[in-house]
């Protein structure tokens, strides 16, 4: 499948992995690169000897292109963002803030970047910036949302820029890369399908909540703090959001109660304490497999229903 | 276009006009009939004689099959309930709680019953109790919402129901009805998009603020009495929304500052106390036409889609 974004991008499938707090390590990156989608090491809140040497390791394990996500509310951001461009980390993607003053160097250097936006405007901005692309993800995502649903934010964003547009949110299948198409999207991101990759180290009991989930089984917190936040339902995530109702709780002691909770989840895999990011489409995650044969599933379902959609024409 | 949905309930267009209380009335519901989908009268929260007069004027301006929308929290429901018999209403689709009390009454009657339904759980009970189809309904909808969105809730429905789908949150042009039928869904209900039909009644006010919508320009409230709901941000909505992170404020004291909004908006236009229902997709309304032209399209955009998608394979 040939789009905007494999042209713009270097690579075979137009699938980002998204870049996931302590999930997307090297190892699961370098798989889905060489898998020919784009692999994504997330910087997350930890210092720039952590990310390069991620990104060292990555480069061990692969020779494709590959990306770095930056969070850029990381109290870390600047050592990273630096970073990106003394490695000559090819793609870069942004989430959790607006990336136009490191876009500034990011661009020059010649680094493609491809930030996660929540509307329009901010679609438009970067795209001003200097963006490659820009990632529409709808709040259907596990992990940081924004308001929109990806079904109401891909065209809308479509409309308002001329790079290509990759949708995320609620995509875990060959359905999902090819409703994304006729939306007018180039391509798809794609976090929770990649949480049971063999080559993802989380927790085995991560893996086995995202495989045990319904379509109800998630949550979102944080809505109060102005960060929500969806991972799936378990006593943290039902603590944090009876809290949120509380007005007798201070944002800064919800703030504190979940912090460490990602950690606690995906490395030490605490059910009830930990907060295991998914998003509504972890019902569609049936079993464990690597992540090459992720990607060819995906589009190999994603290619039959685009070859037979002018069956519906009567 | 010719699908399951457009078999079952005798239609050209897969297109059902959403039910939407202050909104769907005669006028609008004959009109989208009379253009090939399917036009739904709200029998809102008001009672028979009020729905037995939409009925008639239905009836007079339509010989095409057309629905009524049965919201089961309403204190007429069963009155209205027996009403759709009495009257021999050829669809009824249901909302807001579990219709399988009367659909034991509909189903032997001959009605075709196609309820909204939030997850895969609740459409497999209606399946069970023999309707015709569901309606599964994202959350970036306008008016009473679930948690799911279009994209993660309908692949799973279709995967859990084997009677046809309809999309429903997010659609507003052929972009949306292609990427549904990717999806697995055979139509789509559409809310939103009609506000600005030219036979919709609604005040002038309320037109306006539709167009005038972005992306980012609905709220929800109500998440924390169970029952949210999507409008246009204004006045009222927000400090709904304030009141609800106000533990000092009981649950009645919300409810009862929220009661009579719907009406204020529709009817009188009232900017500042009125709850003006719409989805997240209220930015891909452009301007004022009649249903008819809507429809046509809306179904000329995806059919183009739909004939093109092949262009995707490399």
């Amino acid at each position: 499948m040939k789009t905007r974004i494999t042209e713009a991008f270097g690579i075979e499938y137009p699938i980002f992995q998204g870049g996931m707090a302590w999930v997307s390590e090297a190892k699961l990156a370098a798989a889905v690169s060489n898998a020919g989608g784009l692999g994504i090491i997330s910087a997350m809140n930890l210092d720039a000897d952590y990310l390069r040497g991620q990104i060292r390791a990555c480069r061990e394990a692969t020779d494709k292109p590959f990306g770095v996500n930056i969070m850029l509310m990381s109290p870390h951001v600047e050592e990273v963002a630096q970073l990106v461009m003394d490695e000559h980390v090819p793609v870069v993607t942004t989430g959790a803030g607006l990336p136009e003053k490191y876009m500034k160097q990011w661009v020059p250097a010649g680094i493609k970047v491809a930030p996660v936006v929540p509307s329009t405007a901010i679609a438009k901005r970067v795209a001003r910036a200097g963006a490659t692309a820009v990632i529409a993800e709808g709040c259907e995502s596990g992990g940081h949302i924004g308001e929109l649903t990806t079904m109401a934010l891909v065209p809308q964003v479509v409309d308002a820029v001329d790079i290509p547009v990759l949708a995320a949110g609620g995509i875990a299948d060959g359905r999902g890369i090819a409703a994304s198409l006729m939306l007018g999207a180039e391509g798809v991101q794609c976090g929770t399908r990649f949480l049971c990759a063999n080559e993802c180290q989380i927790h085995e009991n991560y893996k086995k909540k995202v495989l045990a989930a319904r379509d109800i089984d998630t949550q979102v917190t944080g809505r109060r703090l102005g960060h929500p936040v969806r991972g799936l339902k378990n006593p943290m995530m039902r603590a944090m959001h009876d809290m949120e109702y509380d007005s007798s709780k201070t944002n800064e002691e919800i703030e504190r109660y979940g912090a460490g909770a990602l950690r606690r989840a995906a490395i030490e895999g605490d059910l009830e304490t930990g907060t295991f990011m998914a998003g509504q489409i972890a019902a569609l995650v049936k079993k464990e497999q690597p992540a090459a044969e992720i990607i060819r599933e995906m589009f190999a379902e994603a290619e039959k229903l685009l070859a037979e959609a002018p069956k519906w024409l009567a």
